[in-house]
């Protein structure tokens, strides 16, 4: 199956499209810009979910459901956000279809108009500020710590699969507050979250920081993010928080008795992360093989492919293999056994590397003769042999070691492909080779515009942890306070 | 806070509607006929959904995700389908807004009209089909089991909370398979299993059936259903599975070819329940008092209230509560704590029976002095006292009773309300006192509408466990070859 799949090296973006078409992950459908994600991917995604969800909540947070459309009235009260997502929308106009009166099929029935056109959400925030104008009266009412996973849609015109999709899941986190600092706090906390996610479940090291004014989400006071690195040196921002003042607030007239008895407008916060994470988790780690997975994201961490001629054979394998199963499952391992007849043993390892099954376990005749048992493991494609006593525990050891593995992996090829540049030069020849260029920057829009327009490379954050140094800007010469991170990105 | 709660007797409506706004449980949007989900309501949601999606995966199926929208042109294609769902569907018909050229605002873009209407889904089976067009070649990709869990939109024109909105919750399994009758039996599993999470999760028990051809789904050749009975003798459709033959086959060209190397259509099913639970959930126990849960449903199943003066006693009790909230967390028990001060308990007390908490403990000085604990169960509202040794076990099997009563009360008040009916005299006086009627029909849609017209009443099923005795038709007299059940219904 592996067969043909290309090298990262050749073709990246076809490598891509093709791990996600034979991996069986997703594919894009007949409706435009819109995929369906399958069951092998979407098991991934259910995994996230699971993870992060547990994350939200022992962080305080409790999930709702709030409403798909979106009155236009509604999207017209924050001007930026109106602004931002204006371009890019599904407008909802008309509430019934009847039979075409000139022929075949189905026409809109131009008497059932909305009075009010209705946009399908891009995001939530004027729906959710909305509703929590009656909510909140009191500082009583505060904190409101809400998730919601959800499907939104933005009008895009160049759609990639699971990165940029008309139509994509989601969760959206939406929080108020009774003060800036609190609502500040949360969205520092819920970046934390992400970034930890991304961490430990999905091993991708990312880089916590703020985006530039620029880049900030449209209403919002300050975007933090998380950026990760593509194996073809490009950059991903994998999740973003933000700090919304009180914008929204102020837009669905959202005020509060304080404990001193006035009124005041609530602080929100906003933080979400997409089925964008799948683009990215592909390719992080994945290779010419295909699919690399995290153990702790894998929908199967274990494959056992007997090798065997003949029921008699294939009997006396399953037995041998049974008791190892078990003791498997009951140490929370998902395991497959795969005993399927119609498929010969070298196409079954090829389909699970594809699908980047974690740990392979082959079992033959001499084995079993021999008490032993093959194991593959997927991140290095490489095999031992070991005797079956104990192995349970052994293949334990081993996803705990290939999830830190592909993490230390990941975090390798970032750092190499992170560069210090303190000349224009040396930049412009850096940026065509892909990673992060760590840069001094003036502050000013028009610089950042520039360079953008120069080297389609955008400032992708201010690090948390860049030092403030005083330097001179890379591209202006101006006066700079700081470093930051500049890729050509996703 | 649960005074002034409608009495179940004087305003069935007004009860309901006052349970699902003062529980928390969700409240109508700005957004016409489109429902806010909140917390609480949601976290009994999740419940809902944790077992069905377990029991779906239990019986092999994988979960997916497809397409939000559904281009014009494949609602066409299937007719009956097409005729059942466009008259009450949102239409897109535009991408993009615009700066109002004549004012304030945003206005649609005439030049962003799509070339194709696209109808937001009201259920999936067209999108889903044109998909495993490509999914299906030969008898090896058979069966395909497939769940997805999302939103869906019908614009209904009379809406009501949870039971009839515009935009709903829920799941839809859509399967393909080889044969008619491998078909047929997956459509009676589902069923099955919503049946079986109805009355083990729910404590609601329902009659399984088939639906009269006039009731069916919009291309479905066979409609199975669960049918329930509401404390005001309504009855509510709970779950639908549908056998759909090779309609959408036909209509999406599925063929795929057979293990005797023949091409065939495929053989379809979908299923589906949705957030409508809750409605059935909330109308099937609440009392006076307020709502009542299963305790397998419950997000919340002990709530412990400490009854104290100052802060010293507090700190009393509350050391000796944390070894039972301890243990009982350990047990699986979810535990609420409440030992907020702005509250009196009094208050606590009702707020937990307005929300349907399964058992209360309240605990005070006395009770301390003594070793003991007041244990209140809300289905019955009765309270005893007990010694706090051993008292985990103790509610853990009280809430396993409370789970089994509710179910029985369930029980015994539909069977109470099941009347077989043999005269069309008798017919007219008993529907008017509400439940399900148990009569002889003789099969054509005439009667059926016509008994629809003069007492609103619906074939609800044609029970499986009827006995196939024949008899005489309520309403026209005319042979029958079995009992139907009639009923009023939401």
């Amino acid at each position: 199956m592996s067969k043909g799949l290309p090298k990262r090296s050749e073709n990246y973006s076809e490598w891509y499209n093709e791990i996600v078409k034979r991996a069986d992950l997703a594919e894009n459908s007949s409706v435009r810009g819109c995929m369906v994600i399958k069951p092998y991917g979407f098991a991934i995604w259910e995994k996230m979910q699971r993870a992060l969800d547990d994350m939200f909540k022992a962080t305080g947070h409790q999930n709702a459901y709030f409403p798909l459309f979106v009155p236009k009235s509604f999207l017209e009260k924050e001007e930026e956000h109106a602004e931002g997502f204006a371009k890019e929308c599904a407008v909802v106009t008309h509430y019934r279809l009847k039979a075409n009166p000139d022929g075949k099929g189905l026409v809109v029935d131009p008497n059932a108009k909305l009075e009010e056109e209705l946009i399908v959400r891009p995001t939530s925030e004027t729906v959710i500020w909305n509703t929590y104008r009656n909510w909140i009266q009191s500082w009583r009412d505060l904190p409101i710590l809400i998730n919601q996973w959800a499907n939104v849609v933005r009008w895009e015109m160049r759609t990639r699969i699971f990165l940029r999709t008309a139509e994509f899941l989601w969760q959206e986190g939406h929080t108020a507050h009774a003060t800036r600092e609190e609502a500040i706090a949360e969205t520092k906390q819920m970046l934390d979250v992400y970034a930890t996610f991304a961490q430990e479940w999905m091993a991708l090291p990312v880089v916590k920081g703020a985006k530039t004014p620029s880049e900030r989400f449209a209403g919002a006071e300050d975007t933090l993010c998380i950026e990760a690195l593509m194996q073809d040196g490009k950059a991903l921002q994998a999740g973003t928080s933000h700090f919304l003042g009180q914008n929204f607030a102020k837009s669905f007239d959202v005020q509060f008795t304080n404990k001193e008895g006035a009124l005041e407008y609530a602080w929100a916060t906003s933080w979400g992360v997409s089925t964008r994470l799948m683009g990215a988790l592909i390719m992080a780690h994945s290779d010419d093989a295909g699919l690399v997975l995290p153990p702790k994201l894998a929908p199967i961490q274990v494959v056992i492919v007997p090798i065997y001629k003949g029921e008699e054979e294939l009997v006396q394998i399953t037995a041998k293999v049974e008791p190892l199963i078990k003791e498997l499952k009951a140490k929370g391992v998902s395991v497959k056994y795969d005993d399927d007849d119609k498929q010969r043993s070298g196409w079954k390892f090829a389909e699970y590397e594809l699908k980047g099954v974690p740990v392979r376990l082959a079992i033959g005749m001499r084995d079993l003769a021999a008490g032993t048992v093959e194991i593959a493991r997927r991140d290095e494609m490489t095999k031992e042999s070991r005797t079956l006593e104990g192995v349970a525990d052994h293949i334990l050891q081993l996803l705990d070691e290939i999830q830190a593995n592909i993490f230390k992996r990941a975090l390798s090829f970032r750092d190499s492909n992170t560069h210090v540049v303190d000349t224009w030069d040396d930049f412009k020849i850096r940026i065509e080779e892909g990673g992060f260029l760590s840069a001094h920057w003036d502050g000013t829009a028009e610089t950042e515009d520039a360079i953008k327009e120069e080297t389609k490379a955008t400032i992708r954050c201010i690090p948390f942890d860049s030092d403030k140094l005083e330097g001179v800007c890379v591209y202006s010469g101006k006066p700079s306070h700081g470093r930051v991170l500049f890729a050509r990105a996703y």
